[in-house]
C-alpha cells in the first residue's frame, strides 16, 4: 500500500523543479530500470506490481496504484526512483577526450538520442546549456535508451565553460569548414546547437573552428542528432 | 462553410488505409504548406481559417470547423489535402545515384528525420518495406520537415526490389565491414532495418556488404537515423 503523501511525492517528480530541488527522477520500464540495477545506478526505491520478477528489493504496488504514479497511460509493471548523482564540475575535465556540449536543444527526445549518441562514441561527458530539455524527464531518458546513467551530464553556463578550455571547440553550422577536413582528435569540444536557433552568440564568440556537413540536396537543415552522429564519427575515426 | 460528408472525409484521412484507398493525404501548418505549394505539390484543396494570409486559393473556414477537421490538438490556421503521385516502380532507377532502403522501420518520425537526411544528401529516392511507417502520416510529414514532398518514395517488396539491383546492397548492422573502409559511390543501396528487429532474413539474403559503424562506448545501438547519417555522408564524401 502507497501513502497518499507517497503518491503525491511520486507524481510531483513529473516537474522538473522538484527533480531539481530534490536530485531524484522517475526511471519506468523493466528494461531500463534492469539496466540500472545492473550498472548499479543508485536507486532511492523501486515500485513493482506483481507482474515484475524482480532480482532486487522492491515496493509491491497494485495495478491501481501504479496508474496512478505512473507518468504513462499505459504503465508498465515497475517504476523505480533514482537519485542524481552530486559530481562537481571541474573545467580541466574539458581537455582530455571529447565533449559533446548542447546549446539549447530544446526537444527532449533529441537531448536522449544525443546522450545515446554520446554512449555510442565512448565520450567521457556531455554538456548541456541551461535551456535544454531536462536529462532527467521522461521522454529524455527513455530516447537515451539507458544512456543518461552512462554519460556524465553537467548544466553549465557554456559560454563560461568553453572560455576555460584549451583544445579545440567546433561549433556545427549550416556554414563552415567541411567537416571531413576535420583530423581526429582525442580530445575536443564539439558544440551542437538547437534546431531552428543555431548557436547562440555567447557560444559563438568562444568556438575555434566553425564546420558544416556538405549538403547534396535541399533539406534546409539537418537533424541536431544526425549531425553530431557525423562530426563524433569523423572525430573518432 | 464545411458539409458534414467533408469533415467525415477529412477526419477519416487520419486512417491510412483511406489515405491508400484515396491517394490523397493531410498536411497541417502554415510553413509545411507554404513549402508544397511553393515545390508546386498537387494540392486537392486548402482549408485555412482568417488567420492565414493566402496566396492560393482557399475555402475559409471558421476556428471551431478548423479544430474539427485538423489532426491535431492545437490546430494551425491552414490545413491542404495533397494527392499522393502514382510513380509507377521501375527498377533500373536503382542502379544511378544512391537510394535509402528502409527495412521495417516502425516509428513515423523515424521514418521522416530519414526522409530528412535523403533530402540533405541529394538522394533520388527511398524505398520502404510495408511495415514501415506510413510516409504520408502526420508525424512522418513533420518530422520529414517538408522533405515527403522532396524526395520520391516507393513502397516496394525489399528483398524482390533488391534481387534486380545491379550496384552494391549495403546493410547496416551490429557487425560487418568498418564503414570508414567504404569508399565514396556514385551509384549503391544503403539499407537500414527497424531499431531492436534489424534487417529481415529476405533483405540479409541480398546484401553485397554488410556494414558497420564502429562502437567505442557502451550504448547497445545507434539511432537508425542516425546511423543512415554516417552512411550516406560516407558514400557521399
Amino acid at each position: 500500500m502507497l501513502t497518499k503523501a507517497e503518491i503525491l511525492w511520486l507524481r510531483g517528480l513529473r516537474e522538473r523543479r522538484n527533480r531539481l530541488a530534490e536530485r531524484k527522477f522517475v526511471v519506468e520500464g523493466e528494461k531500463l530500470v534492469r539496466d540500472l540495477v545492473q550498472a548499479r545506478y543508485p536507486l532511492e526505491a523501486v515500485f513493482a506490481t506483481d507482474a515484475f520478477q524482480a532480482d532486487v528489493p522492491v515496493r509491491r504496488v497494485s495495478e491501481g496504484e501504479m496508474a496512478r504514479i505512473s507518468h504513462f497511460p499505459s504503465p508498465s509493471p515497475v517504476l523505480a526512483v533514482g537519485r542524481i548523482a552530486e559530481r562537481a564540475w571541474d573545467a580541466s575535465r574539458l581537455n582530455s577526450g571529447l565533449t559533446l556540449a548542447l546549446d539549447g536543444i530544446q526537444d527532449p527526445g533529441n537531448v536522449g538520442t544525443l546522450l545515446r549518441i554520446a554512449d555510442w562514441f565512448g565520450l567521457a561527458q556531455v554538456l548541456l546549456s541551461p535551456d535544454c530539455a531536462d536529462v532527467f524527464s521522461q521522454k529524455t531518458i527513455n530516447a537515451s535508451m539507458g544512456s543518461f546513467a552512462r554519460v556524465a551530464t553537467h548544466v553549465v553556463d557554456l559560454p563560461e565553460a568553453l572560455a576555460a578550455a584549451r583544445v579545440p571547440v567546433l561549433g556545427c553550422d549550416l556554414a563552415g569548414d567541411d567537416v571531413h577536413a576535420l583530423k581526429p582528435e582525442t580530445a575536443a569540444i564539439v558544440v551542437i546547437g538547437g534546431e531552428g536557433r543555431g548557436l547562440s552568440a555567447g557560444v559563438q564568440a568562444r568556438l575555434t573552428r566553425r564546420i558544416t556537413i556538405p549538403r547534396r540536396g535541399r533539406a534546409e537543415s539537418l537533424n541536431a542528432a544526425v549531425a553530431a552522429g557525423i562530426v563524433l564519427d569523423q572525430l573518432s575515426r
